[in-house]
Parts: structure tokens; C-alpha cells; sequence
């Protein structure tokens, strides 16, 4: 089978898939697309948005489903639907607070902006932080039932770029977090694609 | 099994769920928070946000994992992985279009309120319209592969919110779509129960 993803040249949506694309040792062409070109490769693209993964030719998009999908060949989707419902939850809690990053850095209106990063430091960081860190700690050093999920895997690549886009330290104070980055990055097959692609 | 819904007093996110419960032929208490008392009961919502599904007590939240979970149970959640993903796919798709149109509803500035409807009516709409009216045409009246699943359940039901709201009829000159919405209309337990609550 041949695997193509389509994504800018950071790691934004496009990092989970690669990393679980990695995880599944899966050979990958790992298409990079241009930001300044990207208007006029946008229409070619279905729906508009990036990132697509071509299975055998086979178009996909929306990052969470495609994730979803790789996680269950690679055993990190859960052993139960409940357990599944669960992962499902952490990825889509995330997701909500990683929206309130985006809303301030697409924000085009110097005022409304600096008034989105006032309420991101002093309310929805510390709201959402504290939250994942306490479901870590409750859950044996994981998102989920105390085992390396998908939902870590997406959480800490989304995680790392807030952090390198935002210049906020997310991380700090948040002990439990850290050690679930930590432990994500040191996974062999992670390690040896994030050691390639710095 | 106890189940409990906590939601507002209109469709919204909520429909699908009681759909799916219905479906189930699962009786469930439909607790429906007054919107005018919402400010005082947000705290009390893990991450202040409806729908959330008790399940013998086990607070859930996030519609979308909630109902890709209950339609495991009804079978309506695709027959292998590959079909999972494209059910996965039509709802992540369909839920990035609702979300330009609650853009344009949550918009409190007039000026720009006015700005995104004219874009919604002109080019969202009738993009994306478009593209499910044919996904629909090109699978037998169905999202997916010719057969009901939970992504026309979703579908059908934020559809109707959302003509309900915003009164633009989404389906004019899309028989594909319309069809869709009368045939899981018309399937029997979703009949009773959006006849026992109009």
C-alpha cells in the first residue's frame, strides 16, 4: 500500500498522523506543501483543508478520523468501546482548548486579539492545564486507563506546537504532563522520526 | 443501566444523541436545562459544556465521541474499519460546515454578522451543499456505502437545527438530501420520538 500526506511544513495536524504513521513503521511520502503556494493549491484539495492522507490514491481528510483509523491498526484505539469512548473524549477535550489557541492566533484584530491572549493566560490555560494534568495523575501517568493511547500521542504533538507557536510555557508546573511527553518522545519509533525531522 | 441527558431545551447538539438513545430503544431522562439558568450551572459541567451523558452515573461529555459510542451499540458505526473512517470522515466534514454557520449566529457585531452571512449564503453554503447533495447521490441515499449509519443520523438532525435556526433552506434543489432526511425520518423509532417532541 502506498501512503501520501499532504500538510504544511510544520507540524501543526499534520505531526499526530505522522507520528502514527511512524508508530506503524509505515513508509510514508511525507508531502510538504509550501505556505506562500498553498492559495493556489487550495481548491485542488477536498473540502480546502489540509491535512489529506492518499491510501493507494484514496483521498481522506479530517486529521482526528485519519488518526482514529491508524491508532486502531496500531493497537492504540483501546480493547473495549468504553475504553475507546474515553480516548475519544481526551482527544476532543483537547481539541476544544487547542480552538482557543487558534482563535487568538488567527485573530486579525490587534484589539480583540490582545483582549483573546489576556482571557487565554489568566482563565482557559489554567482552566484546561489543571484539568489534564489531574487525569493524568488519576490515570497512571496516561490519558486513558493508565496506557499509551492515541489520545497521548495526538496530545503531546499538538501540545509541543502550541508550546513552540505560542511561546507559552503550557507545561510548567503540570509534572504529570511532562512525564507523559517525556514518555511519548522516548516511544523508539517516535524518538527515531522526531530525531529525523527537528 | 441508568442514563440520563443533560442538555438545553432545543436540538442543537443534543438531537442526535436522543436519536441514537432512541433508537437503542434505550429510555433515558431528558433533563433540560432552562437556557436562562445556564450561567448558574456551567461550573458544575466538566468543562461547562452540554451535551453530557450519564451512564450509571459516569459523566461523559463530547457529543460526537458520545455518539460514535452509542452507535457501536446499534450497529450503525460501519461494519469494519475502513467504512468506521469514512462514517468519521462525513461527520467531521458536516460539523466543520455547521461550525461556519454558528460563526455567524454567535457573532455579536453587527457589522461583521452581516459580512458572514453574505459569505455563508453565497459561497459556504453552497460548497459544501453541493459536495454532500453528490456524496449522497454517489452513495445509493446514504453517507456511506448505501446503508443507513450514524452519520446520517447526526447529519439529518443537525441538519434540521440548523434550517430550523437560521431559516435558509440547506436542502432546496438537493433531492439526494432531501430523500436522505425523509428516510431516517421515517425510520420508526426516530419517527415516535421526534413525534412525542415537536
Amino acid at each position: 500500500m502506498t501512503y501520501k500526506l499532504t500538510y504544511f511544513n510544520f507540524a501543526g495536524l499534520g505531526e499526530p498522523i505522522r507520528y502514527l504513521l511512524s508508530y506503524l513503521d509505515i513508509d510514508f511520502e511525507d508531502n510538504r506543501i509550501d505556505y506562500e503556494k498553498w492559495p493556489s493549491i487550495k481548491h485542488t484539495i477536498p473540502y480546502g483543508k489540509v491535512p489529506i492522507l492518499e491510501i493507494d490514491g484514496k483521498v481522506l481528510n479530517q486529521s482526528l478520523a485519519i488518526c482514529r483509523y491508524l491508532a486502531k491498526k496500531a493497537n492504540l484505539a483501546g480493547s473495549d468501546d468504553w475504553e475507546s469512548l474515553l480516548i475519544d473524549i481526551a482527544v476532543d477535550n483537547f481539541n476544544d482548548f487547542a480552538q482557543n489557541i487558534k482563535a487568538y492566533w488567527f485573530d486579525t484584530n490587534e484589539e480583540s486579539k490582545a483582549a483573546k491572549y489576556v482571557t487565554l493566560v489568566n482563565e482557559t490555560i489554567p482552566y484546561y492545564m489543571e484539568k489534564f494534568e489531574n487525569i493524568v495523575a488519576e490515570n497512571n501517568g496516561y490519558f486513558v486507563n493508565g496506557k499509551l493511547s492515541w489520545a497521548d500521542l495526538f496530545i503531546v504533538s499538538v501540545m509541543d506546537f502550541l508550546i513552540h507557536k505560542s511561546n507559552i510555557d503550557l507545561l510548567k508546573d503540570h509534572p504529570n504532563l511532562q512525564g507523559l511527553r517525556e514518555k511519548v518522545l522516548a516511544v523508539p519509533k517516535i524518538k527515531s522520526w522526531v530525531e529525523k525531522h527537528q
